[in-house]
């Protein structure tokens, strides 16, 4: 190894997108490994739209192992990042870059201590599958940086003892996560289904329901909320009240219609939306489903329904009027032009979805939504040979 | 105060219900007292089927507080406890019984220490709201104990800053929590909106899901559920495996009509039952809302719709083939007679409803469900006179 006066640096820099399962998994067999009870199938999410970057760097000059979240130093003594660190350094192979006067046999990686800085192109907090994306990225950028000889599978068997999704971020397209039967996890592993280019006219639109808190949920979620959420303030002042008085009113009056309407309005709004839809339509428009919090997760099948589709959440959940659409949606903003929606007056034009024409006259759920992601399926993790990019300083070794 | 070298032991036991919300209440404005951004409406559930008991005493010879709940001894230092008993304490009346020797005036009841037992009747673990039960019954068999001669609104704000929605179990029937203005957290009370005879057809169908965990949730549960459930081990091996290759089907053949039934059925089958069921009756027969965890409590409308529904449950949720009904259905197992269910064979027998007859072949879910719990409407907190119910031994103070 070359001794430690010496001042090189070498870094390497990687994206992996998150992914939403499909068929999920609902158990582990094996709590230390992460070893499931079932198979899983998840969709990848465009990295352009959600996605970790992470660059990692050795160098003999650094002193111990650190890491960096969206430029925040935390603490690598987790067992799950020790696990994948382990494994990784375990494999490691030769490296030699000449020009740079480095040269690391294999031996060496257990002796040499890393950087890592990591950066969520997403809120970390909004509930999104922030650490299926994060673990993917610890393991595929370490591989990189240390020469690692494995197949995406084996890696992906790695990712898995970090968290367990995190196996299926390591493709794109359609992805499944077989749950093997070797006591030591070897074969539980991801594999891909289909690329992203096999199911192209998907459109995936993730509600991010960033005030939305189970009565049981984490004390400190809730503070956060509260805290920095106004459309949170706009619900709890404009939108309850009303529910509560429309509540009363109901059970003095034993009235069940509108008991139930209410009951199940405070519950799942979004649901309501899509069955309501695909009943009116004969056949399924859109699929949803619910992942990491209380996050709806919407699937068109193809663009002209999404547009058809943004139109009914934006009718049922319109922004604040001072809030700017442009915030409202992001990722794909084109499905707005599709959907011919160029403004908040546009939005304020939608007329009621035709589905509810006949039905109890609609209630809107201004506040429920933070914003909505429109994105689609995307593709694996991909190597960022540009050093421009990294996020640790090619020259120190610490976050630019 | 009697000196220490007296034997006596004082006891009181108290019942309290748990409660369902009905409008959830979505965040919290002050952490530390417990203090909501709006007002939130509960059912209070049938404290036959549901509920804690609480037994509290005091004695000279207690040497400190100390706590058991289900038997086992637990930490009593939680913030929570501390709040609510430093509250109480400090209310306390004298309490004065010639015939025990016992003679208690106000300003003892912060050197007594006290010894708490504590038991629900239902699975602590199941993910219903046991909190809210437990921490109202510590508040409310407390006050009892120490002649706190307050009304039980300000008994509820007491409650509330134990665990939120306890305030609502101080009450039966239908109940409000007002969130209140003073800082000090003084009117955000529970008030009873009508008691539990006012709607008294109603039914409520809580399923326990078990089994059910998000792809994220905690590590623990997951690993309870997976070691204790025998359904979790049939859904893993015969359930899902089905879906994973009709999953993988749709995936090939791009086709979305499969792709969206078999999302969300993954995520919400029960919901997709009620709706079903309500929109070829026209008018909603069940109302459906989600508490603590992924459990579902369905409201039916009356005890004939209960049956129906029940006929919907068992259909689509079957138990498995070894298991008994009579453990299956708990609580007000008379629906089951009202359903014509009097045994398996009943079960096997039940034809598909007919909401779906024109639909896709409808799909079983057995294993899902671990149990449902049929109950009703209940009354609010009662004390048990009967000292042979007391948790606590009344010659020793300590669990019997």
């Amino acid at each position: 190894m070359a001794d430690e006066s010496q001042k090189w640096v070498l870094l390497a820099t990687a994206r992996t997108p998150t992914n939403i399962a499909v068929i999920k998994y609902w158990g582990k067999r094996d709590e230390k490994l992460i070893l499931p009870v079932n198979d899983s199938i998840s969709v990848t999410l465009d990295p352009d739209h959600l996605c970790t970057t992470t660059t990692v760097a050795v160098s003999p000059t650094f002193r111990q192992d650190r890491m960096w979240l969206n430029g925040k130093e935390i603490s690598l003594s987790g067992g799950r990042f020790q696990s994948c660190l382990r494994e990784i350094r375990s494999r490691g192979g030769d490296v030699e870059d000449k020009e740079k006067g480095i040269k690391i046999s294999k031996e060496d990686w257990g002796k040499l201590h890393v950087h890592i800085a990591s950066y969520n192109n997403f809120p970390t907090a909004a509930g999104l599958a922030s650490s299926a994306a994060g673990l993917a990225c610890f393991v595929f950028s370490l591989a990189k940086l240390m020469n690692v000889n494995e197949d995406q599978s084996k890696l992906s068997a790695i990712a898995r003892q970090g968290s367990g999704s995190a196996c299926r971020s390591l493709y794109g397209g359609f992805v499944k996560w077989i749950m093997g039967k070797d006591e030591n996890g070897s074969d539980s592993v991801a594999v891909q289904l289909a690329d992203e280019k096999h199911w192209d006219d998907l459109v995936i639109i993730v509600a991010v329901v960033s005030s939305r808190q189970k009565e049981t949920s984490s004390t400190s979620g809730m503070r956060e909320s509260v805290e920095t959420s106004l459309l949170l303030q706009h619900r709890a002042k404009e939108v309850v009240p009303k529910r509560i008085l429309q509540m009363e009113e109901a059970i003095r009056n034993r009235d069940f219609g509108s008991f139930a309407q209410l009951t199940c309005a405070d519950s799942n709004q979004i649901i309501n939306l899509a069955e309501k839809w695909n009943r009116a339509e004969g056949t399924p428009q859109v699929a949803y489903t619910f992942d990491a919090g209380p996050n709806a997760v919407l699937i068109a099948r193809n663009r002209k329904v999404a547009g058809l589709l943004l139109q009914r959440l934006l009718y049922y959940f319109p922004p604040n009027s001072d809030a700017d659409l442009n915030s409202y949606i992001v990722g794909d903003k084109s499905i707005l032009q599709d959907a011919g929606l160029g403004g908040s007056k546009d939005v304020e034009a939608l007329p009621p979805p035709p589905e509810i024409k006949d039905n109890i006259p609609s209630q809107k759920y201004r506040g429920d939504v933070s914003y909505f992601i429109c994105t689609r399926p995307g593709k694996g993790p991909v190597y960022i040979s540009d050093e421009s990019q990294a996020l640790l300083n090619p020259e120190t070794g610490l976050p630019k």
